[in-house]
């Protein structure tokens, strides 16, 4: 059905094994600091327009891959798709995030929240489809969703917030309708990212944004074991290849051993974490995805190179033995990448990237 | 010139002596929860209109004492003075953060800073003064200033910011400017820590609140170094007694081993740090503050004393050995309180501290 994979090197570094280079990708590297993408959106009208329209939600995701020699597309779409199948009413106001019309606050909302029938999310797995064949085996297609904390932040909050009260509350007050709740959204993440592998997703990614905000000890117990219960119902090959799982809590570097220990293939890390120490702390288990500051693309090209690869000196040479199973890295940015960015920075990022990680593998990174 | 000390309990903590019970205070403990507070804030016209005003500012520091048995008081001021007296123009509109009418964004603006004249903070000191005499040693009086880094991101931004793009930016880009303005915040903020002990501060913080958002090796480069700048030159005693200083980086947690090192008493920590581990990162080096998440207040008071005390058996028993420098643990919450916290709230974690941390103390703490 689909075209063979051309450029394994995403894929090969999530199931650390040994690349040529080290692969880059850009959390949200389809999006507003794109001219094109901008174009895409006013003719959709709209974000959702946008995410549920397979044919948009193809054109975006690959704007990037024409501009720059990425080495994975990830899906256009929203964190916030399950709990919208649910019934929450998600809108984007212009120049606002996003929001919910009948957010969950009680335990009277608790009670009629279940997982969402997946033919409602159809527009998402069709739009997987369509990318993977417009993609025709360049590169592999990454799928994803939010954790199921994640989703709780939004669902009770009813949008973003800057303190969490409403949901920290629920967490403190009623542990057991927080319970209930996240139960129900990692039955629901983990259905729906099974459909995305089914109609083709090649890798995918639990985005736990919201993680870091938690108290130690209310981050394991609200968050990582709801992460792993999503991650215990993941299939782990389709069609005849291995789909990675990789894992992102934004401010969870704190927690690595514990998140080291999940059924996954792959932690992502932002900006404040050191990949030297993370790489000693998470031992040869996990690959590791990350971490560059997305503000450095606000400097000039020499100054990212220059913090390009102090990224890739952190992490280090891949020690990959006979058996191929040395830790790896994936370059990101260690959060989406900014509106602002000037699209050239970019461009010498993902060279830099490709360019010294060569060098490093042949012994001649000078 | 002032009382004697009666209540040394957080003096003794962060000196790392033995105490009969766990010390506590609150970040923002005279703050907008209280009706008191609101009410005075309400007569003074404005924010600056409290803190300006040594009678004004003397009420509010005093109200939460006379509402909970806290074992320290915090000067009521802003971290936003230094700034301000540098000349960009503080303000604060009703119901948002603070603002500067100049924010420093250039080569041409940054050339312009300097260490302001002390005397126009006149009013800081004074307040300090007023509230040593009005605290009668009852508990001692806390001064605090921004740290040189969190200071320089509300300069350059202007205002508080959701990205720190315009600060981070200059430091990517202009590192120069940054280390320059640095250096003069650093330096302003000695003498004005300086100035708050000779005035009757008898403990001062930094609070390095910003410090989090940046980058490993950006915090150590643009934060960390310039803390330890201001440290350097800070008094270690006056009129006979040291004056323990803390520091507290929200989100800091990655960081503990590096910040263990600074020329100071306490560590302040935020929640998502495990006390323990904590504890075992710093060894016996420094005394710990924090963390209970502020949320945990928005429980019912069963709930909230069963948190302070994870909280306390985290931290576990100190051990004091016979040269009384076992490591020391000061009751705080993990961030400011907050606005909407109901005030009965702040009663039962008082007295929930106290009160468990004496059984600890002696043996029985079931």
């Amino acid at each position: 059905m689909f075209a063979p994979l051309q450029n394994d090197t995403f894929i090969r570094a999530c199931l650390r094994q040994a690349t040529d280079y080290t692969p880059v990708w850009l959390m949200r590297q389809a999006g507003r600091y794109l001219p094109e993408y901008r174009a895409s959106r006013a003719k959709a009208g709209s974000f959702m327009g946008l995410a549920t329209s397979p044919d948009y939600a193809t054109e975006v995701t690959l704007q990037p891959l024409a501009r720059y020699p990425l080495d994975a597309a990830i899906l256009f779409s929203d964190i916030l798709t399950v709990p919208d199948a649910m019934g929450l009413g998600l809108s984007f106001a212009l120049g606002e995030g996003p929001r919910f019309a009948t957010p969950v606050r009680d335990e009277a909302a608790v009670a009629k929240l279940e997982v969402p029938d997946m033919d409602k999310l159809r527009y998402v797995f069709d739009a997987v489809t369509a990318i993977r064949k417009a993609l025709n085996g360049r590169v592999p297609l990454i799928g994803f969703s939010g954790s199921p904390w994640t989703l709780a932040c939004y669902m009770v909050e009813g949008a973003g917030s800057d303190d969490y009260r409403l949901v920290k509350t629920m967490l403190y007050q009623r542990p057991d309708l927080m319970h209930a709740m996240l139960a129900i959204n990692a039955d629901a993440v983990a259905a729906y990212l099974n459909a995305q592998i089914e109609a083709g997703a090649q890798a995918v990614m639990i985005f736990d944004s919201w993680g870091g905000v938690l108290a130690d000890a209310a981050f394991q117990t609200f968050s990582l074991a709801y992460t792993d219960r999503v991650l215990k119902q993941l299939k782990r090959s389709h069609d005849g290849a291995l789909i990675p799982r990789l894992v992102f809590t934004k401010g969870g570097g704190l927690w690595l051993e514990q998140m080291a220990k999940l059924d996954c293939e792959v932690l992502g890390l932002d900006w404040t974490v050191n990949l030297a120490q993370a790489r000693a702390r998470v031992g040869g288990r996990r690959a590791l995805q990350g971490n560059l500051d997305p503000h450095v693309l606000f400097a000039k090209p020499a100054q990212i190179e220059d913090e390009v690869v102090k990224v890739l000196e952190s992490f280090g040479q891949p020690h990959l033995d006979a058996h191929s199973t040395g830790p790896t890295h994936i370059f990101n940015l260690g959060h989406g990448i900014s509106q602002h960015t000037p699209p050239e920075s970019v461009e010498a990022l993902v060279r830099a990237v490709h360019a010294y990680s060569r060098r490093m593998r042949t012994g001649t990174p000078h």
